[in-house]
């Protein structure tokens, strides 16, 4: 949401123990637990138009599991909760997306509620265990670390663009509705590194990524756009379109060096904001379906 | 919802590995956490005709609070998500009720997410911690168990027709828009009782937790009427009206006799269903507000 900025810091105030904002998960140090909630709302965040009951299903699962491992912690449980005009082929579908998905990262549903409205609405919160791993902190980026990442970015988003201009199914179709995970590389990166590292999925574009963490980490990030993977030319895509779920990654060159597949496309420097080829780029935000 | 059970059966059906159902909370042995979520629609669960948004945010906390305490669990953490017509005003309303009840149970906001959409939907996650306390399941209770509870049954559903009604303010409007909870008695029954034991809040009605209870623990429930604690005569409500959230709890005579306060309703026989006044009672579901 556009105003999210605006109505955290409302909460912030509101509240007298503020002691929640900032990562996409909560850590529970003393369970070590990380947790995560997300809202996904029909004709927002996803449309019937585009997507089966299933395909919803299975992407709300994955963008949740997305965000538990870009904390660094292995998914574990899920909890879902649906409202909405559900019915028995309704129901069977949706659940077989999610079924395929906990499967196959081996998650259980433990709980969730069924409610009837209007337009669907998903609400998910997911665990993951962090016994034995570092956890990630988008404020943990520091001078001389590597910016890094995996995947490629604005295919989801181009994806998106030719569902709306009518085409059926493709190469970037796919890969949004069913955007690959990096499961093996996140885990990688959590049980190896030594020294704090900044980690966040591209849920809301690349270039939001970096904002966020050159924001909460008082860095600059310096990027070399030749050097950010992609497999569309579409420079409006690929910085600022969402939905690729990709790990961005700032750590130091010592715990770079040990993980295998990690690409380089910046650097951390002394100062503010995001540069794209030395250039400052603007903060623009991503909206998802609408 | 009235096919929740249907849906369930079907959720099950599809699942690889179904390993929740059953309680209202999850049971996390390995972290001694209990969990659950639950979801809250307008014009389904409460409406803006009758119930302020603080009140309303004090409310949705407070029905989550009551699951947790049920379990036996201390409730410490919870992610609220929002989506609807957000607004600022409204925002630094719903998070004051919010605020003033968690601060009451010690409770930390750690997360979750705000969406917009047309009506509001409410979706909650509590997580509360069971270490050195023994949890309830619906399926512990015993024949010669005692059948106990704490509160007064119908009040909130007598506030809520007085609401309909056109009342604005009376002591039942008061009990429905803010339920007294009994954490005092569902502490003590976790930290004290050595055999297993069954409890649900009533948010359903009374009648709805000794259905569940006697279904689940394959058991009979003898209920004496008049042992009922309520205020108001109207037997309909009293038996079926929801949104009370007293503990309702099956224990061994040993455990009953340690805890102060609990109230005898009944008892435990073999057999099937609940029976009040040794006459079988017919289950009836409850509809929140609409």
């Amino acid at each position: 949401m556009n105003r999210e900025f605006e109505f955290l810091k409302i909460i912030s105030n509101t509240l007298t123990n503020p002691s929640f904002l900032g990562d996409d998960c909560a850590y529970l140090d003393e369970y070590k637990l990380a947790i995560s909630k997300d809202c996904l709302v029909e004709d927002v965040h996803f449309s019937f138009s585009f997507m089966t009951p299933y395909e919803i299903a299975r992407k709300a699962v994955l963008v949740n599991i997305s965000d538990i491992l870009a904390s660094g912690a292995k998914p574990n449980y899920i909890l879902i909760g649906l409202s909405g005009k559900l019915d028995e082929k309704f129901i069977k579908e949706f659940y077989l997306g999610i079924n395929d998905v906990i499967e196959k990262y081996n998650i259980k549903l433990i709980g969730g509620d069924l409610v009837k409205g209007d337009k669907l609405s998903i609400s998910i919160t997911i665990l993951g265990d962090y016994k034995n791993r570092n956890v990630s902190s988008r404020k943990n980026a520091k001078i001389d670390y590597i910016v890094a990442t995996i995947g490629e970015f604005g295919s989801s988003a181009k994806g998106l663009e030719d569902l709306k201009n009518g085409l059926k199914d493709n190469y970037f179709i796919q890969y949004h509705k069913n955007p690959p995970l990096f499961e093996e590389i996140t885990s990688k990166i959590a049980t190896t590194v030594k020294n704090p590292y900044a980690m966040m999925d591209s849920s809301d574009g690349l270039f939001d990524c970096l904002y966020q963490i050159a924001l909460k980490s008082k860095v600059r990030l310096d990027i070399d756009y030749n050097l950010i993977p992609k497999k569309n030319d579409d420079r409006n895509l690929v910085l600022f379109g969402g939905e690729d779920y990709c790990p961005v990654v700032c750590l130091s060159k010592e715990d770079f060096n040990k993980i295998d597949g990690l690409i380089k496309i910046g650097i951390v420097k002394e100062g503010k904001g995001v540069y794209i080829d030395n250039k400052k780029a603007e903060y623009r935000g991503f909206k998802h379906f609408e």
